[in-house]
């Protein structure tokens, strides 16, 4: 994690640890925030112990919690850490706008914006109006070890809008699922930086500011020296992913 | 690709595509050879149209094919490219020697030799002697397209022995089954550059050389402004690419 001093590259996809490890319940340690964020200045993941979601917009990181309540993440050394984490130094290539009718609209959006970018990572990010947008934030694991899909069966959900805000976005291959997660996947916050989520559903309020990125190029880091981690048998549970974050 | 100028860092993986793209047939395009050797200097992987098999020891590449011959590889512009290729600079962490009666043996094998590592890439070398040692060579896809379980199901096989020569493999993780290949995956050459191929059976003539490098950092490269990469349906075949690369 030291390697890089100096700025990290245009779109270039930095990975903390994969989603199978969540799935296995490997919540209990993490990267430093700090660390994660030096990877980039756009991006989402959890906290130790599932607890909440991650989002990172221009290079703030946020802890959205199940009680509703949000907060920046902690950047010293002893603060915050994620057990998995994604970000990239966001060059958006793409920027348009357009109203989005519900969660699949993003995909065919994105379909539309980069056809030549179908089999790798896209990010992208949408900010404006929305009529309503429906999110959960994880409560978090109620023993060391739970798995994902047991933690997302006791989310809360809530419903925004009209709410003004940003969703921070990646789209992931198929072929990358347990990796991270194929499809859309996005967390929302509003431009109170009071309330958000992981993105379940969501309309827009006329045309919204679009912009992807395509990246071609991902590293990966896997937790080093974490027994969790060791002894998880990281079997692909294609179908739990679906599930907890489709 | 451009990016590192330098020597690449040791025991981070390099990896061009994914072992996915080959199942669906993307093999027509590629990372110039001398691209992908600047990443690392001990790998494997293929040619255009899946013709034989790579192998990348102390910095310098093979090509076995399937008539038996091997030759170095073409590092000029216009030479070789890889549609699928993994490197490392390999620094070994671990060095022992060791007598091994099947394949099965290697795994077990690495798993005494780096029992905190289940989880993540391994690094290996085996140098010395092999009572047999029973490779494939890919014939090359018949046509443009042609999947890698079909190729494969053409291989000529050949029990080389007793032989002097080199193992270079790596162990992945079963949650990156498609992005490489799941277990160990090895590629052979003998000490006179003459024969080899893809490791299906070996069993050595007394103890071998054994070295092992842990890898926690993964570097992925997908094929840009490939067509053929960008249409392929890339689900995830976790049995073909067992029967294909196990």
């Amino acid at each position: 994690m030291s390697e890089r001093k100096n700025e990290p590259p245009k779109n270039e996809l930095y990975q903390w640890s994969v989603v199978s490890a969540l799935v296995d319940g490997v919540a209990s340690n993490g990267l430093p925030m700090s660390e994660l964020l030096a990877h980039g200045d756009h991006g989402l993941g959890t906290f130790r112990g599932m607890q909440g979601e991650l989002i990172v917009l221009d290079g703030t990181g946020f802890q959205m919690r199940h009680d509703g309540t949000t907060r920046p993440v902690d950047l010293s050394v002893q603060g915050d850490v994620t057990p998995f984490g994604m970000v990239t130094r966001f060059a958006p290539t793409t920027t348009t706008t357009a109203h989005i009718s519900a969660k699949d609209g993003v995909d065919a959006l994105l379909d539309s914006l980069a056809p030549e970018a179908r089999n790798t990572h896209l990010a992208f990010r949408l900010d404006g109006a929305f009529r309503r947008i429906t999110c959960r934030t994880a409560e978090g694991q109620c023993f060391e070890g739970e798995g994902l899909t047991a933690v997302v069966g006791r989310q809360a959900s809530i419903t925004l809008g009209p709410a003004r805000g940003t969703v921070v976005g990646f789209r992931a291959p198929e072929f990358l699922q347990g990796v991270a997660v194929a499809g859309v996947h996005m967390h929302f916050i509003d431009d109170a930086r009071c309330a958000g989520g992981h993105v379940l559903a969501l309309e827009t309020e006329g045309e919204v500011r679009v912009q992807v990125a395509e990246i071609w190029r991902s590293v990966i880091d896997l937790p080093r020296g974490d027994r969790q981690f060791n002894e998880a048998p990281m079997k692909l549970d294609a179908e739990g992913i679906r599930r907890a974050e489709g």
